[in-house]
């Protein structure tokens, strides 16, 4: 079953509880002539609060570079998956108004340092995706264009206002937080709890939102283009993916960081 | 800036932000006098929109071998993400009633397949660490004595009802999707792709979610215990770590099914 599949079915379904769920609540629409005063939009006071459990949510394009501003700042409150999440779905819950305003933000602390520190998926690239699901109604070529980008861009590539070091840029080479910061601990020379990492991390998060709401703003258009899968994972794909004959191994991320070539010459791996 | 500590400034933050933004949509809370109807409890009837905003949502204990059922019948609709996030989170909005009912729950598909089929962070993991996120004040214990016990327990644990083949445990060794999926591919002789390879993913999502439920409710019960940084990985972070002299890496998770010491000794690492 595809993710889009996936979502259609999943939300026609969510859809009908949600309704079921919050049928008592219909009545709390207030229509825009109940209240004279000025000041909001009739958008603003028309929307029932069970609006916002359908999915996708409306997306107008945005403007990507205050984005990645907001980011840069909200990363000094909530870490990374925060910082991406919040200024794009917040800009988009701001033009609809109530109820999308009173969605729960800040959940995404969460995902701060590849979740809770762990060093798993950057945070960014998590949020990003979360919002991607909220705000597209095919998130999945989405989440294939961003990753791509950041497994191979030098980043990060905004240089946002209000910062105290010099940018050094590295290129990940993968989509996990623990490689991410190994690599530009290793270019910068800095030490993984020093305020420059956490200020690159800041700005990787703005680099991240910049990217993620130029990809929205692509989608709507009808302009999105997805690069290709990496050669290099292709390749091992083509035994150990789901088609090949092998067929043991699931995923797209990059597989180099992992499978050295020492580590495959170590279990007998043909040489590729 | 601890976890703890950007949550709670982060969270006043928000609560400030989010009434702003809706204090016009206060008047929406319909106090219970005003509709005689019954059949809905007041605590229905008296949350203003605003309330979703505010996190984490109040909690109270679920019974965790339901929760597991409904993890395993969900992922066939969304993914193992929203398999593990929906249950659990529904079952708290079902209790606390509307606006709670209207929470997007279907974007929790984007984490299928450690996001979007990546392979990257399980997605029965980022569904959990999402749900802890919401509804705990706390999340950070509960992230790393689900993920430390994910890493090393045979799972799936949970044999639910419904199931079409026999079940089949491995020891993930990893908190990342791909290297679950391999070492469960290889103790099971399957293919990735294959029905009982999926089955053992929704029965994974029930593991997961039973156990998250139970540690929700020992913290709320204040008799959550975390289990002690895995050895090996806590001999790396000695020298890698914050606090090391190199200080070069970021993250918890296991170190060990990247780093392999033939990896290792190809970079002139001393043995270890």
């Amino acid at each position: 079953m595809s993710m889009t599949t996936d979502r259609r079915d999943f939300v026609a379904t969510i859809a009908g509880l949600g309704l079921a769920g919050v049928s008592g609540f219909a009545g709390l629409a207030v229509p825009a002539a109940a209240d004279p005063q000025g000041g909001q939009t009739p958008q603003e006071k028309q929307q029932p609060v069970e609006a916002l459990g359908r999915v996708p949510w409306p997306y107008r394009p945005l403007d990507a570079d205050p984005v990645a501003q907001r980011a840069f700042l909200a990363y000094q409150r909530g870490g990374c998956m925060l910082a991406v999440f919040d200024p794009i779905v917040r800009g988009v819950a701001e033009r609809l108004g109530a109820p999308y305003t009173a969605f729960p933000f800040s959940m995404f602390a969460y995902g701060a340092g590849g979740v809770a520190g762990w060093g798993s998926l950057c945070g960014a690239l998590n949020g990003a995706a979360a919002a991607f699901a909220l705000l597209s109604p095919q998130p999945g070529p989405l989440i294939a264009a961003l990753f791509a980008w950041y497994e191979t861009q030098a980043l990060p590539d905004f240089l946002p206002g209000g910062s105290r070091f010099q940018n050094v840029t590295a290129v990940a080479g993968s989509v996990l937080c623990h490689a991410s910061i190994a690599h530009w601990c290793k270019a910068s020379g800095k030490r993984s709890n020093s305020p420059e990492r956490a200020e690159r991390c800041a700005a990787l998060s703005g680099s991240v939102a910049r990217k993620a709401v130029m990809l929205l703003n692509a989608q709507a258009a009808g302009t999105l283009a997805v690069p290709p899968p990496d050669p290099t994972t292709t390749g091992c794909l083509g035994c150990h993916g789901a088609q090949g004959t092998l067929g043991n191994a699931a995923g797209r991320m990059s597989c180099a960081p992992c499978h050295t070539p020492s580590e495959l010459a170590s279990q007998g791996h043909p040489k590729v």
